[in-house]
């Protein structure tokens, strides 16, 4: 029997809390050999100093500010958890002939330059869009095994398109009817300090924000209009809720004629049944943020409205393990061909 | 000059949140004297022993277990904040002939009987229905004025009403896509202890409950419905997140063809330019819950996605104060001809 | 009868947490005209943009960057809301001259300039410092009357001092033994971006910080060492809780020898029986934030273990009123000869 | 090379908080068969549909109410997650002499029945305490390994000791002065609905409770007393504040005469240094309960006040870990030979 052999990796953008998730989750990966730790910010300081919880378990490692065309000969995978745009400015043709990259950022998920132009910013290396593969392994994961570049999707995205796929693509629903009410926790907005962040604003509040205009919309858009091969719009409206993690969707949209129950069921059975990280729970119990915490699981459940003709289905996901480093690590299990499981339960 | 007399009140159920939250109200209400304080679970006890908030503020009142009749003679309103099916079997045509009542229970609000058997229980004074006035000040303030009986509106459902009034009355939206995803602090569940208020329960989770069946829907069918005069239905899903108080509605619908931004502003300002406890946000500012806690102010803003042809409109106000016991105040007030900001700022 | 006169105020930090209290409690306050709110981070902005919570409450006032030399001339009295080191070099002789001061930071609460260059920085207008009185009314309403500068007590010194004042002034405990432990919401921390005031750093945690070297130390030094005339030091840790507002004080000491349960007792009653502000809460019930959440007292509680010869007495107050901007009012109100409750019930 | 074997294990009173983190974590236990959950209020339910967390990850299996008797035939260890009173009545010679078991209450933790009784109530089985052994590993491993009943320690004791343990032993404190004041989350009152868990009581709020009065007091003097040999007494104080799960506990005593900083390092180094699952952590770094969540650790550090002369350790837990389920499986792993970290990283 031939022993797997370990994998090298470096994260870029290590202290963010992305970052974090995703040291903790490799640091306990047995196929994975942490070689760098990489933080323009925390650059000369140990990790478990910046991350206390991590002392005893994750090897004595300090920060540095990587190179990252030369650390990509040295490692068989690179994890980029740095902002929108500045991920397609380090990367190049180069770095991917030498190592896999997994991109937690937004910069290789839109396939059409100009809608993430529109949304975002001006791209750093569009010639690499065509070779990204979109990280929802749920749907893509042939793709990924032979990715050099994974896209990993993002979190509302992650919750909405896994929530809502069996519906579209199974032409159960009126796609010009489809509204999305995301509940996040703070956590989705990253570590960087921020008055929107901070405990006393967002402690005892809710509120909506980015109405109508949250760059996360095309990303749905896309992957649900894949399904259906058809322009497909949606209402999506994220939520800021007091809770460091989780996000909830609530999905809503007008059944097609005809449709019941049981073809509800039947697509999500049919779509999920192999799917160890999707979870349709069983009936009446439906999707709380805290069944799916610290975890790489996304959990589903619909209703059908009868007064009203309408669909609602919920996900729910943590925003940064199957909404980001959990997702990633596994696309790296598939990109390596280790088990899709491992270090993720 | 006449100066205005004090009425003497009582408040029967008044130590749970909403009985909380009046006394204190009333407490520091220039027109109000505080006769009875009546609680069934607290009887024999120091108010200030059960809510050491009030004390140096309360004088000092000892909860009793009142019989209403009696009473009735001694005070010119009642409050009545029980459970909905108990309020209704507390008072009769007798009572409301000696004293006013307000109910802030679900028990009155309902204009149709089997509605209200079929959401609710079994209806302990049909007769009264037709008595009660819908205690919405903002809509029906001058059939408060001469009330005997007001049901005092509840909490989603002044919020969603209030949100989407001015958008029905002018017809500008299509009354078929109405969807309103609200979400509230769990103050709104009562201060009966329940599994599902504990505190490990509720904090960092979200999620959504009684999806399609919650208990407010027909209450916002039956005032939206009265506007435009038809069988309006709306998609209601309430969710609970870790606050104690608030409640944030978001409210979709399609616009009708041809509506612009300025005939939205314009239905809004019309509706309430007048009414003080109604803030129209300004531009690019939406309501949060923490903007109008501990108030009985509703904030709203409305936004048009061209994109998809909907509008979202977004409405907050505190749950226990003007989705209860500050409305409750603003009702009196009107009942009395006292100022009807009395007591509220 | 001759109608009290209005007085003239300018809020000098008007748009921190400490100034934000302030703001609404004077737009409440019946003897009061805010003349200007004075912001360098927010001048131009108006205030209800900043705070919608204000809306419809506070009169359209737009922020400005405010000459106090020159605003001195127009009002009554200053509030000043800012950092310490800050506060001292706004101020002197001829402002004093034209126009009271209150002053909520740290730098005229120390007598001696000694001890507040060791624990702050170095001072600005020492000269100043002998004209200060502290602002604790429950101890200094006499020097507060006639006082033109008001050094505002802090929060965590109100709750420590007002906790332990009687055991100390009536020698019922060894006061070599004197542990505080405190504990405090988030929003002691100020509004300014910190990462430490992040939520998802103090979410779901707890911890002691600035152990035995925070600089509210050596005021509740100061302040209990007057009341016995002698080098008192204490054990100070502060900590941090998840919570927007609140300090509660655990304070502990060895009991002198003979001291018995009335003894204690008697000391408080004799002290605070009229006191409104102070609640001696009754046997049995313990502070708690909450109670005294948004209000000006505090509130107190002790008791004896006989097993241990220690005395606990608990402390709480609402860090941003009593301990800053409530307490602010209220010597404002002895300063100006209003009712001491005015705006603050 | 012998392969290890895999133990069967029951669990008793399986769906309280507690119950739950000892499922969580056995059920990714590498050398562990859990064979029966046993719980009173949910027999008959699946485990998964009361905690649907552990859905894909917990075999199906349904909750029974155990006759340990007859179980006690069938499994090699029975943790008993009970409350305290009943464990003891659960448990007889008989039973000892077919299974091991780990209790989880206080039952068999206090060696002196007297002290027993005083502080709980009447003792079941009053012969079997000489038999049980404190469940504390990092004290009591020799014990334990050879343990057929282990009294896992309690989770403000378990916090409690281990921070003062070093300061004890080597006689480097006045033990007449420790002082414990001890912050928790609130999962540690368990699961039952009790109106002090609500989430509105809890939240924005901290509180002492059971002042001088907690049960945890005698098991901290025990444990302290058996160090120096004589009849140490703490003063204990608890406080909830509004987090889900940890503990941190603020310990203070007068240093004794001449010790230094070096004294203090060197006991804590030398007791501490060969146990994984305590971390001092590096110079100006003090334990934040967020560091230990969801880990078997307990971090400590601690400060000496030259100004006082006392010193201020600093000690976190994660209570239902370190302080319950993780420390339930850690004496597990000892009992049955297992890596002591199995489970536990």
């Amino acid at each position: 029997m031939k022993i797997e052999s370990n994998v090298n990796v470096a994260i870029i953008g290590s202290t963010g809390y992305t970052g974090y998730e995703l040291v903790k989750i490799l640091a306990h990966h047995p196929n994975v050999n942490i070689k760098y730790l990489s933080s323009r910010s925390n650059a000369g300081e140990k990790y478990v100093n910046i991350y206390p919880q991590l002392k005893n378990i994750l090897p004595d490692i300090t920060c540095i500010e990587a190179d990252i065309d030369k650390i990509s000969n040295e490692v068989d995978v690179v994890f980029l958890a740095l902002p929108h745009g500045v991920s397609s400015s380090k990367i190049d043709k180069d770095i991917l002939e030498k190592t896999k990259v997994i991109d937690l950022s937004a910069d290789f998920r839109l396939k059409n330059l100009n809608i993430y132009e529109k949304w975002y910013c001006k791209h750093n290396s569009p010639a690499l869009l065509k070779e990204a593969v979109y990280g929802l392994a749920e749907i893509y994961r042939n793709d990924i095994k032979i990715a050099k570049l994974v896209a990993n999707a993002g979190c509302y995205t992650t919750c909405s398109i896994l929530t809502l796929y069996p519906l579209v693509k199974n032409d159960l629903i009126d796609t010009n009817t489809i509204i999305i009410d995301a509940k996040s926790g703070v956590s989705g907005a990253g570590r960087s300090v921020s008055f929107g962040s901070m405990f006393c604003e967002v402690n005892e509040n809710t509120k909506a924000y980015k109405i109508s205009s949250h760059r996360h919309t095309p990303e749905i858009e896309q992957e649900l209009s894949v399904v259906e091969n058809k322009d497909i719009k949606v209402q999506f409206t994220p939520h800021l809720v007091p809770m460091n993690k989780g996000i909830l969707a609530t999905c809503y949209a007008k059944l097609k004629s005809g449709i019941t129950e049981k073809d509800i069921k039947n697509a999500y059975k049919e779509q999920y049944e192999n799917e160890f990280f999707v979870r349709l729970l069983d009936e009446g119990i439906f999707p709380e943020t805290k069944y799916v915490k610290d975890t790489n699981f996304i959990d589903i459940n619909t209703k059908i409205d009868e007064r009203t003709g309408n669909i609602i289905a919920v996900g729910a996901i943590d925003n940064l393990i199957k909404g980001a480093s959990g997702q990633a690590v596994q696309n790296m299990n598939i990109m390596f061909g280790f088990n899709e499981k491992s270090g993720l339960i």
